[in-house]
């Protein structure tokens, strides 16, 4: 029982209901209901209790009661990167869900790196989080298999795994929104599309290349490999790449990237070298962070509805906290379109 | 005890170096070896350990030995939003300093709200972080003064309070960099320079308006007040204000916005109605995101140097949690710099 011991210690080291009645002359009960701000306690009583319980760091019944009832009401969102607006306006979305629940959000950031992302999963499990909403890193699922073992009811989003059938997922329609993209751009008339496509052990990556393969097939457009490339989605990935590509002479009319920042980062590359869009070569995003961020850059996009997907991310989260619907998994395909802004340009004949 | 035997309970649920040592047949101190990856134990043996730990959800000695030091190796930092890139690149330049450290980061929103800012500190104090890194919200620091008052380790990044002689803190050298801006479009020949700044009650809106008033009066420009302006920083605030600016025919000819966001937001605002930046007006913003984002828009803007800043904090920090120097308070300043773009442009004679 030492360390136990020494455990709470630590943990209760925060100022009691009994601190304050010591403090102050009122019984327990009488503190507790001033704190609760009960009409049967005098407004002066109440006043000073309250004053006396902030003046200790008194921090609340949230958890207390909470380690009585062993929830925490907090839960853990684990996503790339939240400098990506993509993941930030998520985790927004989900803060806001949950806030409503009287749920407070942790986020952490696992950079699409294995041990980072193990790391994160350790942190929020040993800060008993109810619950965990993840986006999964490039390069395996061995953490979320990790995760799944501890008992610990969590959510994947925006990106399936191999063995996911025995978990819960929302993803958005990839393979539409891939062709969505490819298609919009055959329509104007372009054959040379680039594909700026993030790496393929990422769900989201190989499910916009088929929608992609698609539309060229469907146009009759031969698929050339050299046109797809599989980059870093960490900021300069595309910037070394299309420097690359220019200087091999390899000819291309447009670009569909994996997503906005990457699209951003292609065109800020192009106009370094002098090359103008939608003027001599078109792009087209996915992610329409526009809709929520007054970029002046009038992007064309795939919209994939974050606030619906994170809402109900933490929609099921909340049922297998609960413990609803157990012997249901939930695979949920959030629909994809796209928005036409001016990045995009009928090639001239 | 009743309640203090739930919370260990609850809070060593996790599984134990004794689970496994009694589903494997070995002494605990064998799987202890094993977990540890010590030599004297065999390959064979340490690799059916450890894959006895995996499948028990064994969560490793970090959490067992944070609570016996009383140190959990993890830090919480309480920003606006990280939807601004502004904090996310702050927030990312902090884990980056923590994980040398080997401390997890947890991130939490204030969305620039009292409230929410009190339920950050409090979700962060019942979670036993080993200290705050906060940029407190607008609108007063009564929630400061409570951290302050639980003796948590705590630094306040970007914003400064008015009782804040008995706090630590790390700025950007604001006024100066108000200065730059202002002087920057002053010496291009605009003489009518809306200020889009942030609500007064944030001290680095008031020390740029300091900086923006010195530069006016050095250059012998009246102040004119209804250029001055308070703006929220959520998204649409500065849409919404320019609008009506327009609408009421205020000349002007150079915007200076309190951050790189919010010039995006009057640019995109501009041109939805067909006045372009620079040819029609300059503008100036503060952050300068596109040193760390691939913008495609190249925007003049007040570099506040996101890394020096968020790793003083950091360094600080540490010395809080390691009772070093405690009869020292720190006050950094950090330099700040103008970046010039395009988007500023001499004013036709």
């Amino acid at each position: 029982m030492g360390d136990e011991t020494e455990i709470v210690r630590h943990i209760v080291k925060a100022t009691t209901l009994k601190d304050i009645a010591e403090q102050t002359g009122y019984t327990v009960n009488t503190v507790s209901r001033a704190l609760k701000n009960k009409s049967d306690i005098s407004e002066a009583t109440r006043t000073l209790i309250q004053q006396k319980a902030q003046e200790l760091g008194y921090i609340g019944n949230t958890m207390a009661s909470s380690l009585r009832s062993g929830m925490t009401r907090t839960i853990a969102v684990i996503v790339a990167d939240v400098s990506n607006p993509h993941f930030s306006i998520a985790v927004k979305e989900i803060e806001s869900a949950a806030r409503k629940h009287d749920y407070t959000t942790f986020i952490l950031n696992s950079y699409e790196d294995q041990d980072l992302e193990e790391k994160a999963i350790i942190s929020a499990l040993s800060k008993n989080v109810d619950g965990i909403i993840i986006c999964p890193s490039q390069g395996g699922g061995q953490n979320i298999a990790f995760l799944q073992r501890t008992g610990t009811p969590f959510v994947l989003l925006g990106r399936r795994l191999d063995n996911d059938d025995v978990m819960d997922y929302v993803v958005s329609d990839d393979e539409k929104g891939g062709y969505l993209a490819a298609m919009h751009l055959l329509e104007l008339g372009h054959r040379d599309i680039l594909f700026l496509n993030a790496h393929h052990s990422i769900s989201s990556s190989r499910e916009r290349l088929a929608g992609y393969k698609h539309a060229m097939e469907e146009m009759g457009v031969p698929i050339r490999n050299e046109l797809i490339r599989e980059i870093s989605t960490i900021s300069g990935g595309v910037r070394n790449e299309l420097k690359e590509i220019m200087e091999s002479k390899l000819p291309f009319t447009a670009i569909f990237a994996f997503n906005d920042m990457m699209a951003w980062e292609a065109i800020f590359t192009l106009n370094k070298h002098h090359i103008r869009v939608p003027e001599n070569i078109s792009v087209v995003g996915f992610d329409n962070i526009q809709s929520r961020m007054f970029i002046p850059f009038p992007l064309t996009s795939v919209s994939n509805s974050k606030g619906k997907t994170s809402r109900k991310a933490f929609e099921i989260l909340m049922k297998r906290i609960h413990k609803q619907n157990t012997e249901l998994r939930y695979h949920e395909v959030v629909d994809t379109r796209l928005v036409i802004r001016e990045s995009t340009r009928a090639l001239p004949e």
